[in-house]
């Protein structure tokens, strides 16, 4: 690495893979791979441990009211990477950076946004820390949560011949963020993410779930971190991809196909895993007022991850969504 | 809370006492008094988590050779609030917020300095999360650990007659501070505290520590929030404070007490405890090759903290040190 290169040049993907090989083997269950760790406790399934930070002016900005939402989604991106393990939160930690000139009304509805969304979830705030910041604004929570023995879903198990299955709709958050940059609404940046405990424990209780993720990126850059952690190849059916209403709303406005917004938006933190067809019915129920999508199938490696369009025609579906570090 | 009030007006304890009564009551073993949590396992003991971070041009600047300091730091100062509770550390999660025009060289000192710190101490880092940031750097670490049944030591356990007793020397970090601000060496404003995890397993696996606390805000601060938790006063005697010989140094040479960098430098990162006199030769033996100073007695709590000097002289012993958020 040349001492003069900056982040912006490395890029994220490559960043990560420095930091890993910096960091090495960590002989846990899981790693730095998955969002989330598997600690294990003798005696009582997995502990588990996961980071998230949002930071002003990259995830959401000081403007009037959008504390009580920043807290909420602070906490809402994190319980939403327990879910995709099927586990079950119960403590967090905060750490918030703030600069002097913070007003302490900001901080205040923050933290009432923390508690309500972990109030929620049964979640105990139990400890963090306060520190200044000479520019930014920064609030980082560690979640903990714990799984049963054997019912851990990582994204490592998907199957030849799975189904591929999403909760809910994709591509509002994408649609918020494109009227937010038009300038209608720009304190409505931060939306806040319904996490999907209940579904995601109901599937790992149940053994239904094979591979599973939460989509942070985009499902596109997110099937391939599935697709990737189980030596395995997707077909995704353009047609079947379920776009949420907002997403299509502005789409007709915008003159953009919302496609994109499901495909490449990020921020959707549904859930999106792997499962025997047989066993659909089931998930169904597991899943019970929360829709599912069957949008697509694994297959062989060597085949990549393809969007297959509604005449059956194929073309290679690349990772692609938010990549920090780059300026502009 | 007036909405234009600002975190540098309120001033750091108030924003604690703040988020404090937003957080309410944690229902966990401890909760955000003290700085490390202790969460019930079921069988074997507590799950402790303690969270700290390190701030870019509040803690240290991107000087050429500082990245390896920062990264040791960030995790001795989290070793060091694991060490207070008598744990042994066990699990890292690193999360990091960068601007795009960090030096890739800076951060992967970083991450080098967190691994050595961990190796050195049996810590596996088994997670993280990387952000952009737009002008701050900052890593905060959440460490995870454990203490057997009924070894955990808080703050709040020193009863009346203890004597009290601090591990090595303080005010060396104090004065590196001042050296660095004279110009001497900006880059030497890292210093890398020694975690006292082996002296504060060995006081709680023998019973010997009422109560503890590491010395991070200084002595004269950090006596007054173990007292506080315990409900009860101390003497400080001001001749058996072990100053450091780098502090006397700095002392003669800028023509300041340097009892002053002791009593209210802070980063020390020394152990601060409590015990019954009578088992003192056992602390001395625990402790191995690390001396101890026994520096006060805890008194009756209207008494509150006193310094009493060679000649018997009882004066106030304010709280003070490193106070956040106000701008300097």
């Amino acid at each position: 690495v040349s001492p003069e290169k900056t982040l912006s040049e490395l890029g994220e993907r490559a960043l990560i893979a420095l930091i890993d090989s910096v960091v090495g083997e960590p002989g846990v269950t899981l790693g730095i791979g998955d969002d989330t760790a598997a600690l294990p406790t003798p005696g009582e399934g997995d502990l588990l441990a996961t980071t998230d930070s949002l930071v002003q002016d990259v995830h959401f900005n000081l403007a009037e009211g959008s504390g009580r939402r920043v807290g909420e989604k602070a906490l809402a991106v994190n319980l939403s990477d327990i879910a995709a393990m099927g586990g079950t939160p119960r403590w967090a930690l905060v750490s918030l950076i703030a600069p002097p000139e913070t007003p302490v009304a900001f901080v205040r509805e923050l933290y009432l946004g923390l508690v309500s969304m972990a109030r929620r979830f049964g979640v105990a705030i139990v400890g963090g820390n306060v520190s200044a910041s000479p520019a930014t604004l920064a609030v980082d929570v560690t979640l903990l949560g714990s799984a049963p023995s054997g019912q851990l879903v990582t994204r490592s198990g998907a199957r030849l011949g799975d189904i591929i299955v999403v909760t809910g709709t994709l591509g509002r958050a994408a649609a918020e963020r494109v009227l937010a940059v038009q300038g209608h609404e720009p304190g409505g940046t931060v939306s806040v993410p319904e996490p999907r405990i209940s579904v995601g424990r109901s599937l790992a209780a149940a053994g239904l779930a094979h591979a599973m993720i939460d989509i942070s990126d985009g499902l596109a850059t997110d099937i391939h971190h599935l697709v990737e952690a189980s030596s395995a190849g997707a077909v995704i059916y353009a047609a079947d991809v379920p776009i949420d209403i907002a997403a299509r709303k502005v789409g007709r406005q915008t003159s953009q196909n919302p496609l994109n917004f499901a495909l490449f938006g990020g921020e959707d933190y549904e859930l999106l895993f792997t499962m025997s067809e047989a066993q659909l019915p089931r998930a169904i129920e597991a899943a019970g007022d929360i829709p599912l999508a069957v949008i697509g199938t694994i297959v062989a490696p060597e085949y990549g991850v393809v969007l297959q369009d509604s005449g059956g025609v194929r073309t290679p579906l690349e990772a692609g969504g938010w990549e920090h570090f780059r300026r502009g």
